[in-house]
């Protein structure tokens, strides 16, 4: 199987560092040159596997075959292949120049970032959103986008980011599902503006409100909103159709990180719901 | 406030990275130092505090007053100082050398590590208890123990682990709520027994399994295992007494980091027993 994924000579493609592709890839490390070309990088077996099945748009692929093991790394080059995507070989050196860390397993693909409007975002009946406010870390992003995935949210709306939401270490916390999930960025007010026309309720998550998560009634159009780690949602959730809710914190600490608190109201509106049987 | 924190004359007592006290206490990252001496280090204000809070057995801090910043540390001096801790200051150099990367806001602590044995630990009437198996990588040992923290649970026992619970790097991902929870560190096969004899119910989480969660009753005394991310709860996690249960993977990934998934079962289960109101 391996043999198929290298040139008839066994020597890679690319040996050089200074190759203008490769330092052109290593660049969408930086936020200018995605915004600039509209291009990201994902590292990692599982990552890649997961943007060709949600039907990503990718570009190229770059693969070390030495590096290129387990059977996620196998799945993702044969699909790769399936799907007529160019796949250059490096040398070990160049993939180190390509890849984040040692977690890439031998595999990153260059893809094309989707729009992120909020016009061009359709909703189901009944939607469950997740609207996420001001955050900073990728790491919470990506595992925002985790719990989302997980709990079949209908699509997560980033509000005020002060990262982008293709940053490579947002896919990669995500565990790929980025590119599952219908995903728009918007100024907050835009965003409360939005579901309000939509119909769609806002449930704003706050430490200390009185009402806990679970006496609200999370079914029918909901978006749950979830403020950054350090501040908490702003002053523009509240008022009319926006009802504040709180996790109750039992132990000594005050706040759960950002994805676990996604995750528990999620899952109980998915309770509320009505869980499918037999998943 | 900064100045009853320097000696008179305003210099470290600590500026030297070969003082063998640095030396020794920078040793802590290693398990075999930790092992040996019963002694952990604790880096960051919000850590130390709830260590302190806790009621944790601190032996010493060290204090960097340039990087001393922010609410959390100035409460943590001060409570360390009521306690009548030992507290040595630090040149920068020094600082740097004792604490993990730039996260340490300042100060760090020396902690004994309380006894981790299965048969000190008393539980209350009807324990809600997580037990997580196999867990190898620090941050999700100590993202569950914060998940757990905040939802209440009455104990963690860690079943054959691969990292100890007292690593800087779970204490520091509990965000200090490992001070908090009663823990307890045992083979697989002792857990179960221990759990069987108490009459204390077992829920196994298994990716696949038939009932859901939410269709299990999570009241009265009760053990909720968890296995590592890579390979799930081992066999001997079957037979009488222990229901297997899976949390519904709606989206295009087949597993959530496991401190989330703690934190839906946990919930749930409080739910179930009726969470307390205004929290």
């Amino acid at each position: 199987m391996m043999a198929a994924m290298q040139p008839a000579d066994g020597s890679p493609d690319i040996t050089s560092t200074a190759n203008p592709r490769v330092k052109a890839v290593a660049g969408l490390r930086d936020r200018r040159d995605r915004d600039r070309t509209g291009r990201t990088i994902v590292d990692g077996a599982r990552e890649v596997r997961r943007a060709i099945e949600a039907g990503a748009g990718i570009d190229e692929a770059f693969v070390c075959v030495p590096l290129l093991q387990g059977a996620d790394a196998r799945a993702a080059f044969d699909r790769l292949t399936d799907a007529g995507v160019p796949i250059s070989t490096t040398s070990p050196k160049v993939f180190e120049k390509l890849a984040f860390g040692e977690r890439a397993e031998g595999i990153v693909a260059v893809v094309r970032v989707p729009s992120l409007s909020l016009d061009e975002m359709h909703m189901p009946a009944d939607p469950l959103v997740v609207v996420l406010e001001g955050v900073e870390k990728p790491g919470n992003l990506g595992a925002v986008l985790r719990s989302a995935d997980g709990a079949g949210a209908h699509a997560l709306i980033v509000a005020d980011p002060r990262t982008d939401p293709f940053n490579p270490n947002v896919i990669r916390a995500s565990a790929g599902t980025v590119f599952g999930m219908p995903l728009a960025v918007a100024p907050a007010d835009a965003v409360i503006a939005w579901l309000r026309e939509r119909g769609i309720r806002i449930v704003a998550t706050r430490v200390g409100a009185a009402a806990a998560y679970t006496d609200a009634d999370l079914r029918g159009p909901l978006a749950i909103a979830l403020g950054s780690e350090t501040e908490g949602l702003s002053e523009q959730w509240t008022g009319a159709g926006i009802e504040p809710v709180s996790l109750p914190m039992l132990g000594i600490a005050d706040s759960l990180n950002v994805s676990v608190t996604a995750a528990v109201l999620l899952y109980e509106a998915r309770r509320q719901r009505g869980l499918p049987v037999g998943v």
